[in-house]
C-alpha cells in the first residue's frame, strides 16, 4: 500500500527563503515566522498521513452508493471529515468573522497541497464547500452569509457547483435549468445538472447547491444564466433545518477514479432558490468560484505527482533488479536497486523537478492572490488570471504524465490496483478535464487572458523575468546553469505571442491552433523561472552558511535538471505554434 | 457505447499503394492481390467490429472471476472465441502443415491490428498462444509439434508464457522455480508465476504453458534458465487428454485495465514439464516468443489509439458546443460541433497522424519479417531486431497519450466509464509496460542492438532514409514538405548516435541517460519515413489520376501535419540525450 509524507521540509524553503513571505508588505504575512508556520505544516502533515492517506485505497475500492436516494460514503470518510472539522482545517484561511482562522491563502495553498496528495477524493467534499463559501462572501447578502458561512466554513454543511448539464458543459449558454420567480422573491429551480461532485452524502447535515439557472424572460445564452443558492435542507430563521428541498441525486456515475467522491446526477424539481448576487450575472459570481477553484485543480495535478513520486522513489531504492552497468552497487545482495538504473533516474529527476517547481508557482499564484485581495493589487490580480490557466491546465497535464511515469517504475506491479499506483494516475486524469478542460484553459488563455488590460499583465511577466535575470547576472553560479536557460526559453514565449499579435488578427485560428502549446511553453517558463529562483535563494542560503548543505546542493542540482532536460520543450512548442493553423484546419469534417 | 469500424481502406492503400506487396519477392507475396487482401480484411473487419468490439466494454465490466480453481470469462468471450477459431483466424500465418493457413506475417498482423483495436483482453487469450506456438514451432521437437501444434493454431487450446516471478521481472537470472529431471526424461516443475495472461480460463480443452526454470545445478543467473511445456492436462500418446498436471491458478490480479483477460498468478506443484529446446537456453528460445510479442504489444498500442481516435472523432462531429469563431457553422443548431474548434483538432490530428503513421511502420516491420523468415534474408532480420524496442517502446508510449488526446475531446463524459473512453486509455496503458518495461526497451536499443553487427544495421536504417530521400529530391511535391523536415530529423538522430559513440564508451551511463528520448528520437524518424513514403504513394497515385482523389489528398495533408507538427520533437530529444547523464546521476539516492 502506498505512503504519504508531507513536503514539509520544501514548503517551508519556498515560503521562507524563496517567496520571504514575513518581509511582504501583505496583511497577515509578517505574522508567517518560520516557527508558526512549521508548526501547522507539521499538524497537517500529521493528519493527512495519518488519518486521510490510508483512506485513499478505501475510497477507491468502496467507492459511493446510493441507496433510496441516500449516498453513503466509504468506510471511515466521516470519522476522518470529523477529525478535519475539530482541528480547523476548513476554515484555515476563511474569515474569523464566520469561525475561520483568518490566515492568508498561501498557508491554505500549502496545507492543501497536502491534503490533495494524501486523499483527492476527501478532499474534494471540503474543496467545493470552500470554493462555494467563497462565492456566498463575495456576492451573498448580509443575511445570506449569515446563514450558511459559519456552518460551511466548519465544514458542518458542504457545498457544491452545479454547472453542467446533459447537453451543454464548456458552453454554459444553452442551459435549460429554469428559476421561476416567486412572489416572495424566492424561485423555483427546476431541471438536470451532471457530474456534481459531493452533490450528495453522508457526511454533513445539510448541502449548499450552488445552482446556475436562466430565469425565464432574461437574456439569450450565457447573459441569462443567474446563480441560486439551493440548500437540501431549508434553513429557517432560527438557523435550524426545515423541511426537505426539491432536489435529490439521480445517480452516482462510475468513474475512471476519484471513487470516494460522489459525482452525482442532480435533479432539481421545483426546489427553492435564493438569488445570489444579481438577476443575470450568474457567470461572473460563478467565476469567483471558478478561478480559485482552477488553482485548487493544478494543485491537485502537483499533489498527485508528488504522492506518487514519493512512492516510485521508495519503491526504486528497494526493488532490486539488474545491476549497475558502471559496477555492482549491492554486493551483497542478488541485484542492485532499481535507483542506480540511469533510466530509472531520468524518470525520477523528471518528477522530482516537476513537483517541487510546481509548488513553487504554486505558492508563488497563493501570494499573488493574497496580494490582490488583501491589499487590492490589481497588477497582481491582473498577473494571476493571467497564470490561472497556466497552472490549472500546465500542472494537471504534467501533474498525470508524472503519475504516469511513477507507475512506470513499477513494472508490472504498477499496473495491479492493490500497490496504489494506478489510483494516482486515475485520479490525477480528472483534474485535466474539472473546472474547464485544458483545451478551455488553453482558450481562456490565449483568446482572452492574454490581451487583456491591452496585454499589460504578459508585460509585467516578462519583465519579471528579465529583471531577475538582469538583478543576477553577475551571479556566475547561477549564470550558464540557470539564466541563459531561463532567458532562451523566456524568447520562446516571446515569439509565440509575437506570432499570435502578427497572425491572430487576420485569422483567429493561427492563434488558436496553438493555444495549448502556449499553454504548455508558459507553463515551463513560469517553472523555469521558479527554478532559477530557488537556485538563487539555494545559493544565497549556502553563502550565508546555511546548516543542512544538503538540502540545498540537492536543490541545485535538481533545478539544473529542469533547466537542461525539461525546459528545451519551449522550442518544440514554439516550432508547432510557428506552424499556424494550416495543417490543422485544412481537412473538412468528412475526411478526418 | 463506442463503436469500431476497422481501417479496411487504409490497410489497403499500405500493402498495395506503399508497400507494393504483391511486387515483392517474398514467397506468399505474389498472392497478395488486392481483392485477395481486400476479402480477407472485409471479412475480419466484420467479425472485429459486430462480434468483439461489442464485448470489449462487457469484459471491462465483469473481468474474470476466479471460483475453486476455475476461471469464468466474461459473458459472450467463450461463444465469441468459438466464431474465431471457426472462421480459422488463429492460424491465419501459421503453417498449413498444422492446419494454418500460411498466409505471410505482413497479413496476419494487418488482421491483428483489427482484433486488438475491437477488444484487446480478448485477442490476448490467441495472441499469447501464437506466440507459444512460435515457440514450439522453432524449438520443439517433431514430437512436440505434432502434440501440441495443431490444437494450438487452432486455439482449440490456448497458450502462455511464463517468466515473472514475485522478486524478478526484467531480472530473470534470480528465478527460483525449479525443474528437476526425471528418470523418463521429464522434469517436475516447482516455483510461482505471476503476471500470466490467459494463465487459466473455461475457452479451452487444455492450457499449454510455456515456463521458464532452473535445473538444479546448472549455471549461475540467466545462464542457467531453461524452457518447458507443461499442459495443463498431460497430453496422452494418442493425442487425447490425460490426467491434470499439478498446476493452478491462485488469484486473479485485479488491475488497471485489460479485464477480460485473466492475469493469474500460477503455482506450479511439482507438474510435469518437457523441456522445449535445449537445457540452459531457454532465454534464447523464449526470445522467439519474445521479439514477435513485442511487435505484437506495439501493434497494441497503435490499434487503441485508432478506435479511441475513431469514437473521439464521431464525438467531435456530433456534439455542439461553442461557436467557430471564424463564423457560424451550424446556423440552425444552437451551437456548432466541436470539430470547429482549433484546439479539438489539433488534438484529432496529433492521433490520425499517429494511428496512419504508425499502421505503415507495423506493416513495414511485418513484412521485413517476412522477408527475414521467408527469403532468409539477414539484413532484414537484423534491421527489424534494431526496430522491434522502437516498435514496442515508441507506439505504446505514443499510443497512450493517443488515448488520453481521445479521451480529453469527450470533456466530463470521458471520465464516466459508461463512455467507454476510459477503458481505452486503461487497456492501452499495460502496453508500455508488459513484455518488457518500455525502459527496458530503450535500454534494449542502445545497450544492444545499436552496436549489433558492428552497427550495420542501424547504418542500413540511415541509407534507406538517405536514398529516399535522393530518389525522390527532384520530386517538387514532396521536397519542402516532407524531404527537408525528414532530413532534418534523421540528422538529429544520428547526432544523437555520434553523441552516445562519442561519450558512451567512456561513461556508459551518458548513453543510458539518453536511451528512452532516443528510443524516441528514433520512433519519429520512422514515422517521418512512413509518411514521406506515403506522401510519395499518394502523390503517385493522384498523377496516375486515381479515383479517390480525396484519399490521398487527405494522406497528403495528414502527412504535412505529422511533419510540420510531430516530428519536431526529435529535436528536444536530442537536446536531452545531448545533456548527458551528469543531471540524471548527480544525487545521492538518499537525496532523491
Amino acid at each position: 500500500m502506498p505512503s504519504y509524507t508531507a513536503p514539509v521540509k520544501d514548503m517551508q524553503f519556498i515560503l521562507h527563503d524563496v517567496l520571504k513571505v514575513t518581509g511582504q508588505d501583505v496583511p497577515g504575512y509578517s505574522e508567517l515566522e518560520a516557527d508558526f508556520t512549521s508548526a501547522i505544516l507539521e499538524e497537517a502533515g500529521k493528519l493527512t498521513s495519518e488519518v486521510l492517506a490510508p483512506l485513499n485505497a478505501v475510497g477507491d475500492t468502496e467507492g459511493c452508493i446510493l441507496e433510496n436516494g441516500v449516498v453513503r460514503t466509504p468506510t471511515g470518510f466521516k470519522a476522518a471529515f470529523d477529525q478535519v472539522r475539530e482541528g480547523g482545517w476548513p476554515g484555515l484561511d476563511m474569515p474569523e468573522q464566520y469561525g475561520g482562522q483568518g490566515m492568508p491563502y498561501v498557508i491554505g495553498t500549502a496545507v492543501g497541497e497536502f491534503f490533495s496528495a494524501a486523499n483527492q477524493a476527501f478532499t474534494m467534499y471540503q474543496g467545493l464547500t470552500h470554493g462555494a463559501a467563497s462565492a456566498i462572501l463575495a456576492h451573498g447578502s448580509d443575511q445570506q452569509k449569515d446563514t450558511y458561512l459559519p456552518k460551511m466554513v466548519s465544514c458542518e454543511w458542504t457545498g457544491t457547483m452545479n454547472l453542467t448539464e446533459p447537453h451543454c458543459g464548456t458552453d454554459l449558454g444553452m442551459m435549460r435549468t429554469k428559476a421561476v420567480p416567486q412572489e416572495d422573491g424566492t424561485y423555483k429551480i427546476s431541471g438536470q445538472k451532471i457530474f456534481i461532485s459531493a452533490g450528495e452524502h453522508d457526511m454533513a447535515d445539510n448541502i449548499i447547491h450552488l445552482v446556475l439557472a436562466k430565469i425565464p424572460g432574461g437574456p439569450e445564452g450565457i447573459k441569462g444564466v443567474s446563480l441560486f443558492i439551493v440548500p437540501k435542507f431549508i434553513v429557517n430563521e432560527d438557523g435550524s433545518l426545515g423541511p426537505r428541498n426539491g432536489v435529490s441525486c439521480g445517480k452516482i456515475e462510475e468513474k475512471m477514479g476519484i471513487h470516494g467522491n460522489s459525482t452525482c446526477v442532480m435533479n432539481y424539481d421545483e426546489a427553492t432558490g435564493y438569488l445570489l448576487g444579481q438577476e443575470h450575472k450568474g457567470m461572473r459570481a460563478m467565476f469567483t468560484m471558478m478561478n480559485e477553484a482552477r488553482i485548487g485543480v493544478g494543485m491537485q495535478g502537483l499533489a498527485q505527482a508528488d504522492v506518487a513520486y514519493q512512492n516510485a522513489l521508495d519503491y526504486a531504492k528497494d526493488r532490486l533488479q539488474g545491476r549497475d552497468v558502471t559496477g555492482v552497487k549491492n554486493p551483497d545482495g542478488p541485484a542492485d536497486p532499481l535507483i542506480v538504473h540511469p533510466d530509472i533516474r531520468r524518470s525520477l529527476m523528471d518528477q522530482k523537478s516537476f513537483a517541487e517547481g510546481a509548488r513553487a508557482f504554486m505558492l508563488w499564484g497563493a501570494s499573488m492572490i493574497d496580494r490582490a485581495h488583501r491589499n487590492e493589487d490589481k497588477d497582481a490580480d491582473g498577473l494571476i488570471s493571467l497564470l490561472t490557466p497556466v497552472i490549472k491546465g500546465f500542472l494537471t497535464d504534467e501533474g498525470f504524465d508524472m503519475t504516469i511515469l511513477a507507475q512506470q517504475v513499477y513494472g508490472g506491479h504498477g499496473y495491479i490496483e492493490e500497490w496504489g499506483m494506478s489510483q494516482f494516475a486515475r485520479d490525477a486524469r480528472i483534474a485535466m478535464i474539472y473546472e474547464g478542460a485544458n483545451g478551455v484553459q488553453a482558450l481562456d488563455l490565449v483568446g482572452r487572458k492574454l490581451a487583456t488590460d491591452g496585454g499589460k499583465h504578459v508585460m509585467a511577466f516578462f519583465d519579471l523575468v528579465k529583471n531577475f535575470i538582469k538583478e543576477n547576472e553577475g551571479n556566475e553560479a547561477l549564470k550558464a546553469d540557470f539564466l541563459d536557460p531561463l532567458k532562451a526559453a523566456s524568447k520562446d514565449l516571446q515569439a509565440a505571442g509575437m506570432f499570435f499579435m502578427q497572425n491572430g488578427m487576420k485569422n483567429p485560428n493561427a492563434a488558436l491552433a496553438g493555444s495549448y502549446d502556449f499553454m504548455h511553453l508558459f507553463g515551463h517558463v513560469c517553472l523555469g523561472l521558479m527554478w532559477a529562483q530557488m537556485a538563487k535563494a539555494s545559493h544565497d542560503a549556502l553563502e550565508a552558511g546555511a546548516q543542512d548543505e544538503e538540502f540545498y546542493r540537492t536543490k541545485l542540482a535538481t533545478g539544473r535538471y529542469y533547466m537542461q532536460r525539461r525546459l528545451p520543450a519551449t522550442g518544440l512548442h514554439l516550432a508547432r505554434i510557428n506552424s499556424g493553423a494550416d495543417t490543422v484546419m485544412e481537412l473538412e469534417a468528412a475526411n478526418f
